[in-house]
């Protein structure tokens, strides 16, 4: 008989499982459960969908229900959620919300990609019309539809991380005048404050407004719909509000069958995706991640770890040996004209892991002084006083800073020295670079603070 | 009494050296001696100051003799040309253009960073007018004014590697109607014949035409002028010429003085910039270059190994102990509107070493795919049959070429896997990258096809 694999969950993880399962055990039953009525979209192509750089909703979907069912054999169960996992009987309780039956579904091996939410703080006014989160497509279609249907001209994002400013930039493109609210003292705070405020600088350059240290302490309506956000220090009409404050793992249902979770409530796996229970495995925004620098578990939820672990949890799944290598800890931004990126530990992160480190930061330009469109590039690196290893970068500029993000993720995957950095072999050309890339005159300048420090 | 440092070379390598002993033996004295009449500027800017993009000679200049002596006291003697070393008397003589004195110079550390001259076959009408090679900044200010004082409407380009194909772009970006024509059969022949193609691909795309396996035969003249190229196959009417079939390193005086030399004729340098000859250093496109994939020295005269190099050289020359780490391969060039990167070894240098190598090729984009504006990448990657360690990799688009070499040659410094390049952590978001970036799509391939030939 063919194996029957279960899987929760359709989207980066739940269908890149899906998709290596059918690959590696061409006979398997595959089921996979969804609660929302699409699977295998970008998610991060949310805010590009919203500000209207990418026409259709359409263009996001990797691949469709049919495409699932056609061609891998993949049976796709849209608007289906699992409420209860039994890890002894091996069965799933599903709810088909088209007909409110529930039915169990048998296993030999389930995996778990239930995701994340956004959180919603239980603010005064935060059911109001006009006040949304954005995580899921549904998300971004009422978004687009209130923009349609009512007279929005401010526009207030409570949250100034990741989705926040690329909100930010939504909204700017759509010609909304835009405020974007944190509590904490810096926008982005994956990044150090010093680079963080680039940020805000580029927000503010293109007419956003940004307000730091903001504790938001009820939304005020009218006729049931958003009107103003009121904070600690200040009122702030809104005609739509954002709320972008960070995301929690769904790790409800494998908790009440009993899995063992990590930091932030995520469902604990090890490098295989297994969770604590047999034959259960988990992948995605609702996992654990293994961060190789911090050299523990993590919850960083993104696109790029979800699809990796999907594929790690496939292949186990269908009895092979593969293992997620861990993160590092990259992530980038695009805000209007600026990109923000990073890889390995902020200062503050460093500071929690109570590794002894320097910091040196330096102004540079994304490729040679004299070639035309020369863009400025901040680069902040992070590294160990005792080993002189890396600890993690920091890039912000116009230009040129996914590249240098991603050369430093490279070197942190093998616990690179700013010796080694300012060793490598890069690539030259005056319309590509410097001949010391920025991320080498950095190391140079580590090394120099490194021999003063010694003294 | 301080101690005396000669510096026979001022550019890159030489001046790196010069400054680096400047910093770490404030009380020397340092000579350089330089036979053109400028010192430190880009080289590698020259396609571009010629083609109008950096619109003054100045600005390629990165400081002048004037700011050598001045603000870090190293003496640079313009115009002067090193004619013999004594390592044993440890003199080295020196002759002045502009008296046609010369005299002799001792030193206790010696640096010989002479660099390399194009190659000028001896075909017949090779000492035409209008027939220029590219090396030095007087090689462009002779172009320049060519180009200003005769009506020169059609450019014959001999030899299609780095500076012919940055040269064809510079013509074409001045109206000339060019052709680059190359005794081999493919161009950039650092590359695949099949990555080749696609530089073709982008010269006939913009009206440039490509001849291979042009033998050249002569160049015919009129009134002591050029006035066309005679090949094996075809006569090339030509108002100019520019001859770019290589360059070779400048390693008489060293051979002569008894240095030993490496491949190509460069001078044998070990991982401290020592050649054979006790106190004398050598450093740049006159010297060898440790290859850490070859294992092997090599010759691979490129700016950024010069700096490194001069960098190295100069520290040991003070009694430091510094290590170049040795080249991966990297290069990269701008082509019209592609990027061509290369980085490890092609299929030729890995054919010519004899390790068991795949390659795989893929066609991707270079970020999401629904983002716009979004570029078609090639990628080409080659890999040992037996550990699966990376060999190198080829890169070809609009767009992102830099940051994928640049990770490659990251990973190829510390031998890194397919399989490790499929799990890195790089940063992702839709206007950067794909959640897989085109190289681990392409090492994902590369892991089937490595299966594949288990079977």
């Amino acid at each position: 008989m063919s194996r029957r694999y279960v899987i929760i969950g359709g989207d980066a993880a739940g269908m890149s499982a899906a998709s290596q399962i059918r690959r590696l055990d061409p006979d398997a039953t595959i089921d996979v459960f969804e609660r929302d009525n699409v699977v295998s979209y970008a998610q991060c192509g949310l805010p590009y969908y919203i500000g209207g750089l990418v026409p259709s909703a359409e263009r996001l979907v990797a691949r469709t229900k049919q495409e699932f069912e056609e061609k891998y054999n993949i049976r796709v169960h849209l608007r289906h959620e699992a409420t209860a996992v039994d890890p002894t009987a091996k069965i799933v309780a599903v709810t088909d919300f088209a007909t409110g039956d529930t039915r169990t579904v048998p296993y030999d091996k389930l995996l778990i990609a239930t995701g994340a939410r956004p959180i919603l703080p239980g603010w005064e006014g935060r059911d109001l019309a006009g006040v949304f989160p954005l995580k899921t497509l549904g998300d971004a279609e009422r978004i687009l539809a209130d923009l349609r249907d009512r007279p929005v001209e401010r526009v207030v994002i409570i949250g100034g991380g990741y989705i926040g400013l690329e909100m930010a930039e939504a909204f700017h493109l759509l010609g909304k005048t835009v405020t974007v609210l944190d509590l904490a003292p810096q926008l982005a705070l994956t990044f150090d404050a010093d680079m963080a405020d680039l940020a805000r600088d580029a927000l503010e350059r293109h007419g956003i407004a940004v307000g730091l240290g903001e504790e938001v302490r009820r939304l005020e309506g009218e006729g049931g719909r958003v009107r103003a956000v009121v904070t600690n220090k200040n009122t702030y009409p809104a005609d739509l509000v954002l709320v972008a404050v960070g995301v929690v793992p769904n790790s409800e249902l494998a908790r009440e069958a009993g899995a063992e979770l990590g930091p932030k409530g995520a469902i604990r796996v090890n490098d295989r995706m297994e969770t604590s229970l047999p034959d259960v495995y988990a992948a995605g925004d609702c996992a654990t991640q293994f961060h190789r620098i911090k050299g523990a578990d993590d919850f960083v939820p993104l696109g790029t770890h979800a699809n990796k672990q999907g594929r790690v949890a496939g292949t186990n799944m269908t009895g092979g040996d593969a293992r997620f290598a861990g993160i590092v800890g990259s992530a980038i931004m695009k805000v209007l004209d600026i990109a923000m990126g990073r890889t390995g530990l902020s200062s503050r992160e460093a500071e929690a892991l109570g590794v002894p480190f320097e910091t040196v930061r330096i102004r540079s330009r994304a490729h040679a002084r004299y070639y035309p469109d020369n863009a400025e590039l901040h680069v902040k690196l992070l590294f160990r006083r005792d080993d002189r290893r890396l600890l993690g970068g920091q890039i912000v500029g116009k230009a040129g800073v996914d590249k240098r993000v991603d050369v430093l993720a490279t070197a942190l995957y093998h616990g690179m020295t700013i010796d080694e950095l300012e060793a490598l072999d890069l690539s030259y050309a005056p319309p590509f670079n410097a001949v010391w890339d920025p991320l080498q005159q950095a190391a140079t300048v580590a090394k120099k603070a490194d021999r003063r420090a010694e003294r």
